[in-house]
């Protein structure tokens, strides 16, 4: 009888989820559109539906254990999402409570970077780690914060808003309503701003100045730096001078033995990781000099989230790390 | 038979020791110059001399179970202290090991932020309290951040740099060999630095014109501004403004609780406390807001440092809060 968690990963814009085992071993994949349902119990009722379907292709003796979800705004202590501004559903969403009547099994909840973190510690390249910081670059940044190998959930569950650390207090307008927060710098999207913000003060050429912001993207970046392209390289400096100078604050006071990034500007890779350590080792306090690694995330593929929300379940149930 | 800790504070000028029971009450104290002794082991036998004049003090059945340790550059992984600037003893110090020998009891070692966080958790105004942070304001600006009910150590035992986050690139020459640190605007020194440029930039007439920088101090810069002085209220709300930015910064991360700030300059009252708050508070994502209270040290008299050590060796003896 083998055990198995369910990982759910509520996205913006698609739902996934995957039975996953103690190895990080994924059974099945299932996807569903989250706009589409108006009510968060219809929603739910949907991936229970989806899910005894995908259940049938495991053939071997097995019994599910728990669900970890992962979601925006997802609250570790009140199982619940709270006005998340990319979700069809307003205000309070129960989500434990909602997933625990259909599954009849443990539910836990949290948003999608600190499941990120805890799948790197269960799964991927922090196994072992009892201190690390994982930031995940997507839409705007997230993060996660690893201290005597648990995570730093805070007081009210919502800590780890690094995204929101102030970067210039008369900067860039957030979606938070303030102005100079580390995401609007250092996020898929902040890197775009940074690129037209490029354009609009130099005069070098650029195969980006044919691109208009809403088709420009992370990944279009990447190659144009690749490529040689002046306005794209500067970019990534200016970005990883920002997310560096940055981290270095971070680690005073966390004093972490790595930094994993994660997420679509992630797979810049070197481009990204390069600039980055070499604007927070300038940054540090000379005590934590040459001493922290800056590294891609550990978990490959496209189930990432699943595999961080499974983890979380796993996590809760008591399992330790298989390092 | 009543267990004791005993609690032995390292300071540049004075050391200072103290029996102190799982309540809190401190039956001796002790106190030697610290800089009187040329190898660090001539100091701990004076310590231990003095310790054994002193036990006669207690006249109930007692029995000693354990010693904690604040010092700077204490860490808390190695029992070591490292190229601690103000001590007299160079390179690296076995600190746990040299008193455990004469002690014949369980040692354990810290900074003295670190130390005055778990005195807050065990003794003072954070008890019951999983998630706070501790700002000791004198020389610089030391820090306890407590998360799940555990202090973060870091990887290496060196967390809780929160001096030395960098405010300006540019700004204020640090002993770090930095530039910008906090500590270098927020501390008894830093406000004292304040005092200084806002004569250097204005006009208006000050009391503390009169003062040369050596014998200006946090407590005179204190009363002028409860007297109406311009240029004190002012440096007050300079080095408000840019702690409650940074402790903003802090919230974001680590979503705490509570605040507590203690030592010299924390003295000040309402002068720091308002202005901080103020700053903060302006600074906060807005899911943050109104939630997190600052307040002075819950520690009262002068033998804070004491109790916080003795605390730690409390809590390693895994005996919990009394809330």
């Amino acid at each position: 009888m083998k055990d198995i968690t369910l990982g759910i990963d509520i996205g913006g814009t698609n739902t996934v989820f995957g039975a996953v085992d103690l190895e990080g071993k994924s059974y099945f994949e299932g996807r569903i559109p989250t706009q589409e349902y108006k009510s968060f119990s219809e929603f739910v009722s949907k991936i229970h539906e989806s899910f005894e379907r995908l259940v049938q292709n495991i053939t071997f003796p097995h019994r599910f254990i728990g669900v970890g979800v992962g979601a925006p705004n997802g609250n570790f202590y009140t199982g619940e999402v709270n006005l998340a501004p990319n979700l069809p559903w307003k205000g309070r969403i129960e989500v434990a409570k909602e997933f625990s009547k259909v599954f009849a099994l443990p539910v836990w909840v949290t948003n999608d970077a600190k499941a990120a973190a805890i799948g790197e510690m269960m799964f991927g390249a922090a196994k072992g780690m009892k201190n690390f910081i994982v930031i995940t670059l997507g839409t705007g940044l997230g993060s996660g914060f690893v201290v005597n190998g648990d995570l730093i959930y805070g007081h009210d569950g919502f800590a780890g808003e690094f995204g929101h650390v102030i970067v210039h207090p008369d900067g860039r307008m957030c979606g938070c309503g303030r102005r100079g927060c580390l995401e609007t710098y250092v996020s898929a999207t902040g890197i775009k701003r940074t690129v037209y913000k490029l354009i609009a003060d130099n005069l070098e050429p650029s195969s980006l100045r044919s691109v208009s912001f809403d088709h420009l993207s992370a990944d279009m970046i990447s190659k144009a730096a690749l490529a040689g392209d002046p306005i794209a390289i500067q970019a990534f400096e200016y970005t990883g001078n920002i997310l560096g100078s940055k981290l270095a604050d971070a680690v005073a006071i966390c004093s972490p033995e790595a930094i994993f990034l994660f997420g679509g500007l992630a797979k810049a890779g070197e481009l990204i990781i390069d600039p980055v350590k070499k604007h927070m080792e300038e940054n540090l306090l000379p005590i934590f000099r040459n001493k922290i690694s800056i590294l891609q995330s550990g978990i490959r593929g496209s189930n990432g989230a699943v595999l961080g929300a499974a983890a979380l379940a796993w996590k809760q149930l008591g399992y330790s790390v298989t390092s």
